[in-house]
């Protein structure tokens, strides 16, 4: 801890092995050791939304012990994501796994209470399920954002089994809601079959633009960082990462793995994008460790949850 | 196919390797190539009952997968299951993942129409939640019956987070609802902490005796076969075997794992008892493949299954 | 079934889990269940000719188990393969695993039966040595083909251990017997190494042009779209996919693994190609699921199936 | 927490997942939650002393997630471990993985600060050298223990590469600095070849006793309540369990597995007994997470640590 | 090397680490290292014969890194199995994979060749095919032999796919050949579903006696080491274990695993016996690495091989 | 054996598996099997420098089993590595795992000793605290050296836990000794966050340039091989090649994995450019195969191997 600032940064790996102790993210401190924070890493572990694989439950848990080789300063970008901002670990929101509906609530009111003081949240999850109650709470405070959605899959489904929220209809309801910018909506790394072209029609409707992966590997990265920053301009942007917009090969551990996506490396780029604009929100969701093999997909999912505390912590410098 | 009587046998194994072709439990016909069944494998994919490791909803193709080595003759009991009686593959139940409430209606009628004819049921879940709806079934043909129940929980907790139908609860809502033989219940297996003594007063009142693993490592398993005998006598019984009831050395695969079980020598072993009784239907349950290795829970499961079907076939055989 | 026509698609996944039910190819009907197939995918659960991991056998069942996510509709290239044409699924053929000579017959055998009313193969391995017998049966109903070969071996070696017939040899086999189209043969994704300079001297003599890794590395992937078209033209082409074909990144379940592959992305999008070609049959081998992990190679394999079954029905649809 | 006294127990189950939070063991407060402790769980990540699989430097945080089903109530022993004492997490010692004498150095003084005012310490490893500082700590408050000690391998071998204090020393050396009772040391559960019959007469003189499992095969466990009873008498007891005493198909994930070993039942029913003896200390060392699978190592060693806590707290409610 | 008798022993593991340098089984010299050997341990890594899952060609590789730990001293039985006799490792047999007849007859040429000199064998499989034509070198020798034989399986089939020599026939072939001496074959664990009760009638006419896992669970091990000193008396015998007599648990990696089978504490404890009988040669079949977890199989087939050394070490000490 | 000039390749794959025999590297003969060798690939079984996962003291039996299937043409190359010069492997050194001094000392022993009449080395490691004593090896034959260093980690840190030579520091202390040419080294691949800006200013300072992840998704591979000519240029030139470069999708068993990495094919290509170089020393570090899944790692290192191999033996070829 900075005695004079109360600022504490993650713990000292010079004298504590990285694999010892609690297992917080980036072995950041809790957010009850802290005085404020101005980011808040938020675990809810739940995945009564998914259609096929479950174990999304055991992602929180699963990021943050993989998030332990997390280290201050980020060259990619010059920044130290800690020293600039006071990020901290808020631990698990307890969501009852059994009824979705009450689980949507108690979602909502955590994130109003941890982001009420202006604190912005980096959400782990669970399912993606849990994003329509994240963006209610965030637009409540910013009104309808731009919403950057990195996923195989569009989640603007309707229905399914007649349910309406579940892991793929969250941005569905959102843009009910008035939640999301129409005109700043951008689905990148969506791949593979879906129901039928009316799928694709309704997504655009709904406000999205697309980058997919086969456009991805015709065209290269670079036009997406373009699209990226095209689409949100200075608005509120959420940031959204299905970890199965990764190749299965990065990231074999999620629930609805399709053939044929992003790496890494193409990802994190693309993170690093998000540093120039204005950053209120973001989740990484859908980690299942079940099927994960030597923290994998934890790993890419702690990498992915960095960059974004990284460029939210740009913004905390750059800002006036 | 036996031209003279309809019967159909699994697949001839000389003329088709084992791991070739549809995976149906034991390789036997699925129902539809069969004219009437006396008993029927019954798959119910449904895990959102789960209070911990979800993943169970991949059991029954897990379970069906593992038993291709099943051979149709038993040495042990000295019984071909498959020929004194018609053995076939229902399939699995569509039930919703989304609506624990709705899925118990549909487990409940697809039993009921399953079993409607006299087909007796050998059910492969999915979690314990399912065994409620399968016992009302059961009851509403026999009335209330003898339940044996290996597991290595209870299962008569009140609720779960305001809950009353979980994996935690069907054997109390059951003995509530009356489909139980408030004289005849028996746990076999149990084991591991529990919340509180209260937990087993209830358990108690509720009809059941126990026969915990720490009685099974001081006393042996001859005991238990005497226990279940005199506590079944020549009711209708139920058995249904959550596979945790196994030492997770022999079913990692599961959702509530809990050191110092039974074997699945001692298991087959007690299966082999009810070859004597009138058993009118069986589950096996919790399995959950994606923290399986080398499907050593699943042919753990197929084998219960195989010994339960034999058990079955030999009242076929001593029945008038 | 649409009443009208006896088409069958696949179950309908908003009244069915996708988990539940039998894995047949991306949930699609059994062959027995329409009354005639444009395409018809086929397991061939044979391995006897690999000279290093065996398990290939379990291939088609883990392929089919791994495509249970595939939906009806690529928006990769705007049409849903299941509807513009009949795919059913034929399940596997049974083949002796102890005599390579015996399991040729019978598979060239069964590809003749279900071929012969014009239906096309998709056909799922089993190891490599199954190309030859497939690739017989199309040459007698097609003639000589173009073949395009996604592998990282040439498999055009003569003899292992004096056997005529493995997996290194199918299309050193298939080009002597005239089965090829010499000006038309290509391999894509070759790499590693061989035995000697001159097993790349006799696989030019039989006629094939190579697309190497190191190839794709430096030029990308755009020429080899270029390649296949020049090379195939017109001509009646054949895929044969060996998963080797992808890095071991993105198929560890594979019997021959070599380092330095292409990824699932690039493969995916070289298939695409073949819509606009003659595809008349096409296999996907090399599938071991013993080595697979979270179903990372069953998955790339049954989107692989899926882009083949796609430019076919393309095909279909443009055809007269 | 009990207003009144301040006892704090594990977190309610009923309101919070299991899955959910961080994982102390059991869910229990951390030691910084609670005014005082009458056991403190701590961990000890260090496993530089191993001489063939490294790994249980991850022992601490894996054995603490798979402890998350332990419930509060030991129905086996008939007690509630955590209300009869208070129970804490005290975290990870920081210790040196680069210098054996410098840890062992820090191990001593961080059990002796713990340990200072009376708590006793359930310490997991962590490799077996730990067990030296952690009886130097113990024989300083206690005088020399009587040691118990479940394990494959004796663990009194002199050195190895020259080295005095390794994993398969520690025992030596603790008798050699008189922190243990010459005649009241019992090894449990040796097996396995070693490198010459020296190696037991000097076990011997140091004042073991032994129980093998050949021992246990032929005899069975109740004898070996006897031994332990006989042994230790009313004297201070140290248990330590490295966790390969168990069979490698109970506890995989460890660094020098020998086949042959206990079971999991009757590891936990030995450990029942010490609940009538003066357990002053114990550990739990060897678990290597690399190696585990469905953390069915982990769960074994959660058991026993609740064993152990169990045993610490019926003597917490006989005590005067 | 002792260099008075040219004896050369296990490295010298205080100088390099048990992880070190080639894997020969136990660490032990190769037999080019040595002027003669009593005893030969020989890997033969083939499995076209199996008939479900491949893979145990890679055995031999396996148990041979999984034997590392085994040390030169066995507390159980007192014996240096490799001071009393020389040991060493004979490398692999390069046999054809892809034709089952020639395989055979390389074996029995490769066994005569190495057993000519009174070389004792003990062979690593590969898989159980490779027992008859090791069984016609032995009774070259020895003249017919008594047969003891772990397995879960009879092995006494006759064809499958009318192929006459597979995993499932070498006792068949074998007492039909002459090569067994019909008064003295015993198999132990046998267990699990056949095709039908004709089997165990064939298998009684050949001359084999049973004890199954049933057996074993109702009346435990001591009456099986009765069994086997009693069936084999004075004469010859060779031991043939098929790692699957183990339970899944205890030996996942294995070709058709079947519940309810030994643990490897029992199978250790019966192996024993063989040291005061005339033990002529061994094998240890079936192990299938790509299905082993953490070398949970591999250590339980290397301790199998140390205790068959000892056995036939005690000979060689008891000889006069 | 070339009998005219004693030269021995590889086994013929043609009469023995690849599978069978001992896992000598690329199945090339032992070093005691050859008059001299231009090139010994030397394992180094040690890890106790690791600050994470250890493990990789089972790197070098892992990558050797790992490597059966290198063959011995290159066709990227066209160069026969094996023919133009001869290379064989040096087995293990035997290094203490519990002093860290020591180790350092023996490994630079083993080098010189096997370096001393011209034989360049293919080190295995082993963690990356090996480089040093390699370094201090070369730097004597051929003086300060030119070190490119494929890596995720710069390894120029000062000391961790007060520690001067562990797998973090290799580079800093080797450039302190004027083991390196401080005009030619190369980090390439570098990623993920460090400990503060500082880190690079240092790096910098010991005379690195760097290539980053970033940089190669930025502009591509092509650069980097100029950057290596440039750099190098016709100095002595030694290669370290941490397996950790690669994406943790190409490489999940090493110890401190970074997302974003490079791939296998990128890594290969890189090598290939040293073949016009002057190539006097390579090493292979961090591979830890409990963290592997089907040899995935050990694979890539294999091929990592194998390239390097090529490279020093285009210089034999070209060289006067």
């Amino acid at each position: 801890m900075d005695e004079a600032t109360g600022h504490v940064g993650p713990i000292d790996a010079s004298l504590t092995p990285r694999y010892a102790g609690p297992a917080t993210f980036a072995l950041l401190p809790r957010l009850g050791e802290v005085t404020s924070a101005d980011v808040a890493v938020l675990g809810v572990p739940f995945d009564t939304g998914v259609s096929y694989r479950p174990g999304a439950r055991f992602g929180p848990s699963h990021v943050r012990e993989s998030s332990r080789l997390l280290r201050p300063y980020n060259p990619a970008t010059g920044l130290a994501p800690f020293a600039v901002q006071q990020v901290a670990d808020a631990g698990d929101l307890a969501v009852n796994p059994f009824d979705i509906a009450e689980a949507i609530t108690a979602i909502e009111r955590g994130a109003d209470a941890l982001g009420g003081s202006g604190t912005r949240l980096l959400t782990i999850g669970g399912d993606h399920t849990i994003a329509l109650p994240l963006l209610r709470s965030v637009a409540r405070r910013h009104g309808p954002v731009a919403l950057v959605h990195f996923d195989a899959h569009l989640d603007t489904w309707d229905t399914y089994f007649g349910a309406p929220y579940t892991h793929g209809t969250p941005f569905r309801r959102a843009a009910e809601e008035g939640l999301l910018d129409p005109e700043a909506g951008l689905h990148v790394g969506i791949r593979g079959p879906v129901y039928g072209s009316g799928d694709l029609d309704t997504d655009l409707h709904l406000g999205f633009a697309t980058v997919t992966c086969p456009d991805i590997e015709a065209e290269g990265m670079r036009g997406v960082f373009e699209r990226i920053r095209a689409r949100v301009g200075d608005r509120p942007v959420y940031v959204s990462v299905d970890i199965d917009v990764l190749d299965p090969a990065h990231a074999p551990g999620t629930g609805t793995p399709e053939a044929g996506g992003m790496t890494s490396r193409e990802l994190l780029a693309a993170l690093r994008v998000f540093g120039g604009l204005n950053l209120v929100g973001a989740d990484i969701v859908e980690v299942a460790p079940a099927y994960d093999h030597a923290q994998l997909t934890g790993i890419a999912a702690a990498h992915v949850g960095y960059e974004l505390l990284c460029a939210m912590g740009e913004r905390a410098v750059s800002a006036p």
